[in-house]
C-alpha cells in the first residue's frame, strides 16, 4: 500500500453499484480480504449520496425489537415497539424488560420541554468594552439578524442570541429551532449568512472572525448542553408499582431509592456526564436503526435521573435528557432500513421528531430501571453471563 | 396494539431465520410497516445470539474508506484504509483530506500510554473510619483479591484498586487489563468473584454493598475517565508542513494556532468534555463499522487536543484520547461485515486492539485537522452544502 | 468543658464591651489561654451587632498596600493604592511588581459587563408537564412577580428569571441587580415575598415548594456562576510592553505565551475552576481587607485567563472573573478598618461597588502577570525563599 | 498621584513600625482618608515579616466563638468552642446552633483518612513516547528522586508521583506529606530541588521544563483536587436525633433527608464544587481567626455531603471535604491574635494540624446541618432579618 495510491472514484457517477463494486475490488486487492458481506445490501447507491463518500457497502448491525410499551407522550401515545441496532447482548432483552413494568405500571409519561440546536460564532475585538457593546448591538439588530438567518431556510426560526464576553472576544451561541430536522447544517448555513450580514452592517471594528469558537458544541458533551440544551429537551417519568416491581424484577422501591443515593454520589465524584445507569446504550441503539448522526449520542446522553418513594410506597423515576438530538427526515432518515425502523413507530417525516425524542426518552427510562433493579437484585453479572455470551 | 401482546419467540429455536421471520411478520402486522430491507441480510440470525435479542433483521448502514492514511504507531504502522460508516455526507471526504494532508507531512505518530477497564463497587459502613481500615486491609489483600477475581478469566488481570471513603462509605474502582477484548463483562464477573471473597473474608462488618457505585463510569462520559481512562489511552501527534497545510486546504499554520487558542477558551467556557472539533464522528463511525459497543463513543470522545507552531514554521498537532474503549474480538468485532472491516485493516483477532486503538486515534487526528482548517479558511459551510446533500 | 456550659451573653446588653469582655473571661476560664491581643481593638462592639455573635474581639490581620497601579475603568480611573490583607509573604510584594509593570506598560483596562445576585427557589408538581406549564405562567406573570419581590427593597430590581425542568420540578433562578450591595440577604427577602406571591396565586397544583435548590450557587464555586454570573462581570485586559516585561521581570512575551498553552491544558486536565494562576489571592486579601464576605471568594474566583502576542510582538493579557462578588457599603464594608480600606481607594458607599470590582479585577490581572513570569523565569521558588520566610 | 510615587521603604529597617507609620502617612497624605483604626494594633510589626510587605497595619475581623461542641475525632476528643473571624451576621449564630444539636445527639465523629500537598513540574519531548518513556523512568528513579526532595526539609515527605501523558508532554503531580505546615512552599522548593536533578539526570531529551503546569491546583478549586485531595481530607459525621432536631430546629429528618435529594440535583445542573449548603463560610472564618493562607478556601470549600435516615427514623449526616489545607504552625499561625485561636482549641504547634482539620470538618457539618434545617422550616429568611442587620 502506498499513500499514492488514492481510492478510486467515477467521476459523475460516482454513486453507483459500478464504482462501490469497483472500490472494493480496489480494496480487496490492497488489503487481501473478501468484502462479501460488506457488498450484500439492498439499498441503491445512489441513495447514499449525502450520506458517505467513497461508499464500498453497509455494515450489517443487527436490529432486535423491545417492547410493547406503553407511553403517555403529548406526541406519542399509545404502545409502540422499539427497534434496536446493537451488538450487546443482554441490551434489548433488559430494556424490553424495563418497558413491560413501566407498562404495566400504567407507562411513562414524557414531556419535551424544549427544543433548540446552535451555531456559535466569535467576534474579536480592541477590547472587552467594545465586545460589550458589539453585544448590546445585536441584541438590538436582532430582526434585522433573524431576517438574515432565516432567509437561508424555510424552517430554521432564529430564537434568540445568547452571548459572554472573554477577554476581548465575545462568544456567541446561536439558538434555532429546525422543525424536524436535527439542524446542524441548516443552522449553519443561517448563521453563515448573518454572520456576514453583521461583519458587513457593523458600525465599530470586529478584528477577527470565526464561524465557531466551540461553544455550541457539536459532536462533544458539554455542562453547556446540559444546561441550555443542544436539541431537545425530554423528561421521561413513570410511577413504578412496587408490586409489580417486585414480581417482575425482584426489586423494591426502597433498595432503588437508596442505591440511587449512593450512585449519585459517585455520579458527583466521578464527575459524570449522566448520573442514571446508562442513557447511552438505549439512545445510540435507537439512533443507529433509525438513521440518526450516530456521534450525537455523545450530546445526547447527559442528563439528570431522579428517584423517590411515593407515599403509597411505589416508585417514582425519571430521567431528564435535555439534549436529545433527533430527526425525522433528513441526514441518515431516509435509508431504506432506517425509515422502515422509524415508520415501525410512525415516525417518518412531518412532525413526527418530538414523536420521536419522547420514545427515545421513554427508551432510556426503562432501560435505567432495568439496570439499576438488576444491580439491586445482583442479578447483574448473572443475566450478562446468560445472555451477553458473544462479549468478553 | 396492547401492552398485552408480546413479541413473538420460538422456544429453543429463537435465533433462527424462522423466529426472525415470524417477528418482522409480527410487527409488520402490529404496525402496518414493510420491514423488506431490514429482513435484507447476508448474516445467519444464529450468529447475532450473544448480541441481539429479539431478532428482527439488520440496519444497513452505509459504510465509506478513508485514506490511504500513513500511520508511524507502536503496532499500527504502514499505511491503511480506514472503514467509517455513517450517515453524515462530507465525514469520510473530510477524515479522508485530513489522511492525506498528515500522509503527505510524513504521517501520524500514535503511542498507546495505557490502558484498563473498571467495575465499582460500593462497600458501606458504621463511619468513615471503618471505611478507612477497610481501604487498608483492601490494600493489604490485594493478592488474594487478585487470586479471586482473575480465578474467573484466562486473560483479565487485576492491576490496582483506587478507593474513596466519602462519608461512611468506600467507592472502588478495581482497574483491570482485558487483553483484546473491550472487556466490560469480563471485569464485571471477576469484580464479582472478588466481592464475594471480600464479603465472606472481611473480619468487620460491611454494612452494605453494591456491585457498582457508579465510579466505573460505564457508558457515561467523566471527568474521572479523562484522568484515569476506561479503555486504552491513546495520543496521536503530527507535524503537519506549513506548505502541504497551504496547498491542499488553503489554511496556514498560525491562523490555525491563533483558531485553537480561542476555541480552548469555549471548551472551558462550554464546560466540554472534549476541547478539538469533533473526535466523536470519527470515533463513532469506525465503532460501527468494526463492531464495537456504539454506546461507548460517549466515553471514547473525551480528550484534549493541542497544537503549537515548530520553531520551522510547521504546525504540531496532537489529540489526547484518554479512553477509547475497543476490542479486536468479542462483542460485535466477529459479526460478518464488522469482522470484514476490521480485517481490511488487519485489527481481527489476537494482539490486534492496540493497533486498532491506535488507527482510531491516528483518524481522529485527521479529522480534526480538516474541519479546523476548513473553518480557518471559511469552507466550512460551503463544503457541507456540496456534500451533505441529504442533512438539513 | 462541657456541652452544659453555654457562652456568656448579656441580655438586652450583648453587643456591649462588657459582653465581649465577660466572654473573653469565659474562654480564658474553660480553655486556659490568654485573649489578651484578641481583646486589643479600637471599634466599638457594638458595631458589630449585624457582623458577628458572640463577640469576643478581632483578629488583627496583616495590612499591606501594592501599588501604584494605573487602572483604565469605566468607574476607576486614575492611580491607586490597593490595599491587600494577607498572611501570605510574597503575596503584596508579587502583586505590587506585576502592578508596575502593567502601569508602566499604559495601566489595565477594566470593564464591567455584567451583574445579578440570586435566590434559587424550587417548584415541585405531579410531572414534568405541570412544570413546564408552571415555567410559562412564571413568565407570563414576571410584571407581577416582580412588583412583588421589589416591595421588599428599594434597591433590588429583579432582572430575569431562569428555569429549569428537571423531573416533575422546576428549579429557578431569580436574578436581580443590587446596586451597592452585595445582596444575598436582600435578594433572599425579595425572593421569599415574590413566592409567597406565587404560592398564593398560581391556579395549579404546587406539590412542594423551597426557598433554596442550591443552584444560586451561595458559597459554592459552580459552573453555573462561571456561565450566569454571581455578582459582577469583570474583564481586565493589559497590552504588557515586551521591553517592559523583560527589564523587570526578566521574561519575554513569547515564553509566557508557550507558558500559557500549557497550563490551559492542565487546567482542563484537573477541571480547575481558574485556568490562570492565582485570582483567589488577589481576591482573598482585598475582601478581607474591604470587609467582604470572605466566604464568597469561593465564587469569585473563577474565571478565564487569555494571553496572545500582539502584532508588535507585546503581551496581550486578560481576565475574565464572572462573579466577583463585592459591595461598597453593607456588611463589613463598615467596620472602621474596612471602611478605611475602602476609602483608600474612594470605594465606600453610594456607586462605588463598580468601581471596586474593577480594582479587583486589575489586582488579579497583576498577580497573575508577576506568577506567571516568575515562574518563566524560574525565579518563583527563590522569591519565595526570601520574602515568604514564615510559610513552610 | 502618579505611577512614579513608590510606596516608601526603610532599607535594613522595613518591618518597622517607623517604617509602618511612614507608609501610613504617605497613603493618608496621597488618598486624603484617614488610618486611625488600621494603625491601631498590638502585634509587633517585625513579626509581619514573612507574611506581608508595605505593612501599614491590620485589618479587625470580629471574632467570635461558637459552641460548645462535642466532637469525637481520632484527634480532636472532647468539647470546643470554636473561634470565627467573619463580618456576616447570623453566621455564628447559625454555626452555634448546629455544633449544640450535634452536640446533644452525642456529638460529631471526625476521620482525617488521608493528607498530601503538591507541586506539578511539566516536561515536554519529541513525541508522547518519549513522554510515556519518561514516566516510567521517574517510577524507576522515585527513591532517588525522593532523597533529592527530601534533602530540602526536614518535615516533606515525597509520597509518590502521578503523571499523565498530554500530546507530547508529560504533566506531573508531586506528592507530600508535609507535617504540620501546610506546605505549599515547603513543596515547592523539594520539588524544584528534585527537578534539577531530574534534568541533569535524565539519560534522553526533555525539550522543556516548567515548575508548574498547573494541575496542583494551587488556590483554585478544581476536581483533580475532589478526587485526590490536595490538604487534608476530612469526613465528618454525626446521627442526629430526629427529637434533638425537631425540639430546637423545628425540622424533621424525613424533610431534610428529601430536601437534600432534591439540592443534590441543583448542584448537579449548575455543576457546584460542594453539594452541601456552605462549607465555605465554616472553614473561612476559622482560617482567618487562625491564621490559614485565607485564599485557600477555595480548594478546602470542595466536597460532598450526604444524608439518610437511619433504621430509627433519625438522620445521618456528613460532609466529606478532601482538601482542607490547614497547618498548627507557620504562616500567619504565629500571629498573635491568631495563635490565640488556635490555643483556644489547643491547635497551635507540633502534632496539631489534624486537629485543626477535624475541629474544621466537624465545624462544616454543623454550619450546614444549621442552615438545612432552616431551609426546612422556612426560618431562613426571617433569621437573616433579625440577626443580620448589616448585611443587605
Amino acid at each position: 500500500m502506498s499513500i499514492r495510491k488514492p481510492i478510486p472514484r467515477i467521476k459523475n457517477d460516482n454513486y453507483s453499484e459500478a464504482a462501490a463494486k469497483q472500490r472494493r475490488e480496489f480494496i480487496e486487492a490492497e488489503t487481501g480480504v473478501s468484502l462479501k458481506h460488506t457488498g450484500h445490501y439492498s439499498i441503491d447507491p445512489k441513495v447514499v449520496e449525502g450520506n458517505a463518500e467513497n461508499f464500498i457497502g453497509v455494515v450489517q448491525m443487527p436490529v432486535g425489537v423491545a417492547g410493547p410499551y406503553l407511553i403517555n407522550g403529548e406526541h406519542a401515545q399509545g404502545v409502540f415497539y422499539v427497534p434496536m441496532a446493537t451488538t450487546e447482548g443482554t441490551l434489548i432483552a433488559s430494556y424490553s424488560r424495563g418497558m413491560r413494568v413501566i407498562s404495566e405500571s400504567g407507562g411513562a409519561t414524557v414531556t419535551v420541554t424544549g427544543e433548540s440546536m446552535q451555531r456559535a460564532p466569535l467576534f474579536e475585538f480592541a477590547s472587552a468594552r467594545e465586545a460589550l457593546h458589539f453585544s448590546r448591538w445585536l441584541e438590538q439588530e436582532l430582526p434585522s439578524i433573524r431576517a438574515q438567518a432565516e432567509s437561508t431556510t424555510a424552517i430554521g426560526k432564529l430564537q434568540h442570541i445568547q452571548s459572554w464576553v472573554i477577554a476581548n472576544k465575545l462568544f456567541t451561541r446561536f439558538n434555532y429551532s429546525t422543525g424536524d430536522a436535527a439542524g446542524q447544517n441548516m443552522t449553519g448555513k443561517a448563521t453563515h449568512k448573518a454572520c456576514q450580514w453583521i461583519l458587513g452592517n457593523y458600525p465599530g471594528v470586529i478584528e477577527n472572525f470565526s464561524l465557531s469558537c466551540g461553544i455550541e458544541t457539536d459532536k462533544k458533551h458539554s455542562h453547556m448542553n446540559l444546561l441550555h440544551s443542544r436539541g431537545k429537551k425530554v423528561v421521561a417519568e413513570a410511577t413504578i408499582s412496587k408490586d409489580v416491581l417486585k414480581d417482575l424484577m425482584r426489586a423494591d422501591p426502597e433498595r432503588m431509592v437508596r442505591l440511587r443515593q449512593r450512585t449519585i454520589l459517585g455520579a458527583i465524584l466521578a464527575g459524570s456526564a449522566y448520573n442514571g445507569p446508562h442513557s447511552a446504550n438505549g439512545i445510540a441503539s435507537m439512533f443507529i436503526a433509525t438513521g440518526q448522526d450516530e456521534a450525537n449520542v455523545v450530546e445526547s446522553h447527559t442528563g439528570i435521573a431522579f428517584m423517590d418513594l411515593t407515599p403509597a410506597g411505589d416508585l417514582y423515576y425519571s430521567v431528564t435528557l435535555p439534549s436529545i438530538i433527533c430527526a425525522s427526515y433528513g441526514g441518515g432518515t431516509g435509508l431504506p432500513t432506517q425509515r422502515e425502523c422509524l415508520e415501525m413507530m410512525d415516525c417518518y417525516g412531518q412532525d413526527k421528531a418530538r414523536k420521536l425524542a419522547e420514545i427515545i426518552g421513554a427508551t432510556v427510562l426503562a432501560g435505567d430501571l432495568s439496570l439499576a433493579a438488576a444491580i439491586v437484585s445482583d442479578e447483574w453479572v448473572s443475566s450478562h453471563d446468560q445472555l451477553g455470551r458473544n462479549r468478553p
